[in-house]
């Protein structure tokens, strides 16, 4: 089914929803979902439509067009317009450590996952064999902090020539610098290995040990300039126990960490994450 | 906060998201939550709009006659209205075991359940101290073979007398009448030690002990004429192992129960279930 | 029946288990349970085995001198025994929150807990009426700056007449001082609202909504020195969404700390619980 | 590590911790791990321990003799005993669905699975590619009605040559005949997509769907004569909500297949599995 989503947040008051159903309807939409969040506090007002184009009065071109003068103006929205088809363009970052590579790419290969993947970008060369074994490019930029700035031009340089939408960092153990945030605001995903905030940084599972909890977890956020701070996406946990050692806690968390990055691609696809105030708003 | 809910289940047609919210934007309504759900194979639409009643142009009263004539007539809507004041009336009928009834008690207590509970009803007189405990009328009605018809229509009439929105079967260990049931249709909430549709009937928690499960669960349900196969609203799980007895499967499956009979009056509380076809939509 | 149960710990080196399974074999002694842990990498050895007293051939207060010199000494094990008869003597301290302390009276009263609750003491009155309903003692001894110290006191004095084995803080929302804790070491358990080591100290459901975590947690530990930093007993967590506020995430959280914090209580109980450089070994 | 693992079952008496320990101690064994267990309505008594092999002092192939006659005997013992080197070997039924095959393969891949796989065995030809792409030799052993007994014969004549230890069914769409079960008594493990015993046999997730379950979950199972009621080694659990049609329960099952089946077969890697009465005791 050929569809548009309208993601829309603005300064809450009445009529919004009116207004937008009412838009949609005149011009012959069959809304399939609408999702709708009020933050009272911040009085802020989050709507996401999602309507069969089929039958759509409108050509794709012109709706964005004339949202924004009929209605999206005169509530000071700030919207932004998607389809499902072409389907999105995904990059996936790795370093040596394939387990969330490989859910990836065998959910994209099963179907489950409604996205192209024209690329893998690696500082190392180990999964060269896994990711070409499903036919598709792998790079490898070996970063260093000589070459840091030289790798990342040559990284933007192949998303832009491969018209990527969002990046997704599986397991890539590089700190990507805020020039290169600055190109994918909120279209950076990372999985980070604990349950956030508790073990920011590096070797969360060696800290989780130390610490000796009973749960550990996974976190998929929005990277941002400051260290595993952006806006999280989806998290999820998995019971321990005394017995097992820093490299169970490894084995338990690889499973976590899959899950949840799946997830959290899976509802950016879907466009249903909007971001306010390093918060993310969900709708699902 | 006064607010209004409106739930309507309706044939799937176009506008009907914007005739909605049209209607109560004419009418000054602030809407506060809008929720909206289509099942694709059935061609059936579902929503749920809560909307701040202080500065709605229409009375109370005045509503549902102006809404019905103005949208439902025209998509065939069945709707109900439903004000947060004044609050639901919910009877409590229980037998000896007591870990629902004092979970709902203590959070009634605490302000977490927004309702009246205006009177406990129970086929033994173990649970009267804590009962009164709490400053609320306790019934001992005894329910023998002999007597089931005469002790349902004692039931009925305190009930009725008491203006009963919807009764929660906190263990109650009797099965209810078709004719019981018919006066409180989806309207009659039951807490099953099983997680459905594993373990109907009695001893759930031997049967379970027995088939050597690893997990248990509990499910809150609408109480309909078959046994235990009414619409589902809620249900969780806990994890057991092979050490666990009976006695243990019993102990560890009563924190479940509460959890998930205080989550199933919850929902029905907030207006937030609606049940097609004995399955429920759940808005959350 | 009547239980003996034999906690070990020791440098590890053959032989350990068959020593000690010996010693109880040719006593009469019929053994129940028995678990065992090693940690590899700091060679030490942890056990717990418990034992039908019925027909053991010592007497039990004979039982830890003999097992002192025929066992022990020759391995350097530092060990306890515990007896499950005369029931352990609980201390509750709360504040104005009652879930916990509700939670610990309602199992307590149906059986659950096997303990005894000589008192509960608060540094507010507001929940006498609770306890007293129960009818156990309720001590309220006001806390302030100025008189902490004399406060403190006051307390162990209390614990000391009721011959009080350990601690349970139920969101009693005082710090106690290193002086108190020395009294009962590994003996008092906290309920922290959080999933320590996130969120450590005041307000940590508003630390979590600001952080826009998906799930929220509780832990109990045991009382160290150092602010919530303690040996982590039991963790448990709940999945929590945009639309929650901060009352909601108090609600939910709510839930969580009351089962942490019981089972917390059960595995001390059960002589389930070791501590080794601030973990927990929890044989369960 | 040479480790050895012995599991033993026989009538509970006492003495038969010290007996067995007495005997790895004696041999100079060094116990790694020592887990047991009493059913004490049937009076069984359930062991297994595991010691390090280096430094003992019978040979591999003379311990069981030399166990069997001075421990075995006297306690009327079942016992079995193991060693984890050389590797167990495994063989993998699959017919069309990849998502539990892929898993496996890559947890092979990575490491975490101590096993060998000599063979996947299909009776469909789809998935040669991806199991030839791991270098695992794949059989493509078409079923029918007609053909069945036949089938069989030739998995069996494949399974004996290559020496096979026992068999993952990991979603083998074929119902396996009594006679194939007696060659594996408790070696089949299988992969039920449903929460048994709720919605045995065909199409479960339809069944979940149409019952409108809250939860839905997956079952590992030791294969016996009777379809889907041999004794359970793992479950686990995912939640699901009214908008999710029975392709997203498939989808979210998949996720808690694999988990599951992973999750038994390394229980019965590290044999700590053990089956008494159609349950399993699972020591971890």
């Amino acid at each position: 089914m050929n569809k548009a989503i309208l993601i829309i947040q603005c300064p809450d008051q009445r009529g919004i929803v009116a207004a937008v159903s009412d838009f949609l309807f005149q011009n012959g939409g069959n809304i399939l979902e609408v999702d709708q969040y009020v933050d009272q506090e911040a009085k802020r007002f989050f709507m996401r439509a999602c309507w069969d184009l089929d039958s759509f009065a409108l050509e794709k071109d012109n709706i964005s067009e004339k949202f924004s003068k009929e209605v999206a103006e005169e509530f000071e929205m700030d919207f932004t317009l998607h389809f499902n088809q072409p389907k999105a363009r995904m990059a996936v970052f790795v370093s040596k450590q394939s387990h969330c590579l490989f859910d990836i790419l065998s959910r994209h290969h099963s179907g489950q996952l409604e996205v192209e993947i024209p690329l893998v970008i690696s500082n190392h060369n180990h999964l060269r064999g896994v990711v070409e074994a499903f036919n598709i490019p792998f790079h490898h930029i070996p970063v260093s902090k000589e070459n840091k700035i030289q790798a990342e031009r040559e990284q933007l340089r192949l998303l832009s020539e491969n018209k990527i939408d969002f990046v997704v960092l599986a397991r890539y153990m590089q700190i990507v610098s805020p020039e290169f945030i600055s190109h994918f605001p909120n279209r950076i995903i990372n999985i980070h290995h604990s349950f956030l905030p508790a073990f920011v940084g590096a070797k969360p599972y060696h800290a989780a040990f130390e610490r000796g909890v009973k749960i550990i977890g996974a976190t998929a956020h929005y990277v941002t300039e400051e260290l595993d701070a952006g806006p999280i996406i989806e998290q999820e946990v998995a019971r321990v126990r005394h017995h097992n050692d820093v490299s169970d806690l490894v084995q338990i968390g690889q499973d976590v960490e899959k899950v949840v990055l799946s997830r959290a691609i899976r509802s950016h696809l879907d466009r249903k994450v909007m971001v306010f105030k390093n918060r993310t708003i969900i709708f699902y």
